[in-house]
């Protein structure tokens, strides 16, 4: 095995690189903007010089690479292509022989984000030490990573893990991004929070409660307000925990994982949001993974790019 | 690798034994009842007893055998020690240990039931040519199977694939035997189909429908009726179809698997509960996944003894 490997995570604004030993021990990391203009065109080719620009400060060149792993926030098929990645102005990009060739042909490993973040947490997170793990991320939307045996689980169409899709509730008159109603992302993601928090308001016109004052009304508010005892914060933490809490007892069902780990910007709640989770999933999951093991995430915005340099050094 | 192999499906009444090439080519299968007396003591013997004649009438002695597979009807965990088998009388039984020391060290492979059969259908039936396959088995109850990468998932606790107990409904009254309420094989198993038939039977006491005259009431029947256009059997297919195909989709947008195959004594209804589960299952899914793959199973009874042996050619 070659010494070194760069897990890169692209994003919509900033790709953030990191470089690593091929014994998986961080060196560090950085950011480039993500230039979207020329319908993607510059973004491979300024991760690759950025990438040969940091092996020159320290003396390496390609041949020192063991490979680069690259998350990318859109769907990905088999052999590392990207299809239709509207946040990046992309189409159909052959990421992995785009970027490898660009290197002077290292091995190139590509993965939807969400499913590299999973391996990240599985790796060296939430769910290290095990090789079976969901993650659940709750973000703007609610996406989410299965790592089985320790490897990402892609799925035929690119989409395992898509959770936040899930149909949830029945009778929703509110459309999801993605044309259903009633989706987890419709409940669970933060965008999902402050809906349920607008309409708990609007619902109860009497009800003498801080968030009615507050604007913008964020996510975080409401469960900085719930732990302040805010009736309608509680409620409505209450809700998103029924939601999350019954999906995830639909995915232990189907998967028993080793531990449940969640994460993205609404995981920061903390354990009032687990409690509200566990409360809703323990009556509804099966007896035998009732008990299973939850985690928060811990590697934050870091998980992209060491679940992309995983993917590298666990091929 | 040794030139044969078995594949051995304990049932609660029968052991399917099926003998095999290294190849994978069946020769031939026989039953033998189960011996459930004695804390279910005499099963493992009888099997190793009847292996070894049919080896003999082959010329042939168990150093000529790769192996032995073996699925049971309770929960597998790690290292083949089965954790409580009601139906067996067994209570903790280290199948894999006992049954190679019966039969002089040879390697015994052990899983779920359900979970072999879903490898049966995976490796020689409806998912035949596909590495990931969710199974759903409709029978007395609901059971599932997960084989992802040609491998069984079988779950930290045995319990992956324990799609029968996803909760489907909210407000149901009546109460699973897993002492939830709303699970899945509430309504899409036999017995859960023609639970649905009563209570439509009761609460339309003017419709008349050729079920009422049945007695007894069996899954077929509303299946066949539904065929000739009988509106109360139909609208009992469409439930059934509405609650698989809902938790269907759940699995989908958690695995995105190749293909869905459909077993058990229900699925022979064939078509018409195909037709039933899709109608739901399309607007409930996430749209990457919206045109997944759906087989019938091809294996019937022999699934099991095809995926236990596959266990052991597949190592």
């Amino acid at each position: 095995m070659k010494p070194y490997a760069f897990g890169v995570d692209i994003g919509g604004t900033t790709v953030k690189i990191g470089f690593f030993t091929s014994e998986g021990k961080f060196i560090e990391h950085w950011e480039i903007p993500t230039r979207k203009d020329d319908g993607g065109g510059k973004i491979l080719p300024d991760i690759a010089k950025a990438i040969v620009k940091k092996l020159k400060e320290h003396d390496l060149t390609v041949d020192d690479l063991e490979g680069v792993g690259v998350g990318v926030p859109g769907p990905v098929v088999a052999g590392g292509i990207v299809n239709k990645c509207v946040n990046l102005g992309w189409d159909v990009v052959d990421v992995r022989t785009q970027l490898s060739d660009l290197l002077g042909g290292v091995p190139v490993e590509v993965a939807n984000d969400a499913n590299v973040a999973a391996l990240g947490e599985q790796w060296n997170g939430g769910g290290k030490g095990h090789d079976n793990v969901v993650m659940v991320t709750l973000g703007t939307g609610v996406g989410g990573g299965i790592v089985i045996n320790g490897k990402i689980l892609p799925g035929v169409h690119g989409a395992a893990g898509e959770i936040g899709h899930m149909k949830v509730k029945e009778g929703e008159t509110a459309t999801c991004g993605c044309g259903k109603k009633g989706c987890l992302e419709q409940y669970g993601s933060a965008t999902g929070v402050v809906r349920l928090a607008k309409i708990a308001l609007a619902n109860n016109p009497d009800a003498d409660s801080a968030l009615r004052k507050l604007d913008p009304l964020t996510a975080k508010d409401v469960f900085d307000y719930a732990k302040t005892g805010d009736e309608l914060s509680l409620q409505i933490v209450d809700e998103v925990g029924k939601m999350l809490g019954e999906a995830i007892a639909h995915i232990t069902c189907v998967l028993d994982p080793d531990v449940v780990v969640i994460g993205g910007g609404v995981s920061k709640a903390g354990q009032i949001l687990l409690d509200a989770v566990l409360k809703h999933y323990t009556p509804a999951a099966f007896h035998a993974s009732r008990h299973s093991d939850f985690k928060l995430a811990v590697l934050g915005n870091d998980a992209g790019m060491y679940g992309a340099v995983r993917m590298i050094l666990n091929k």
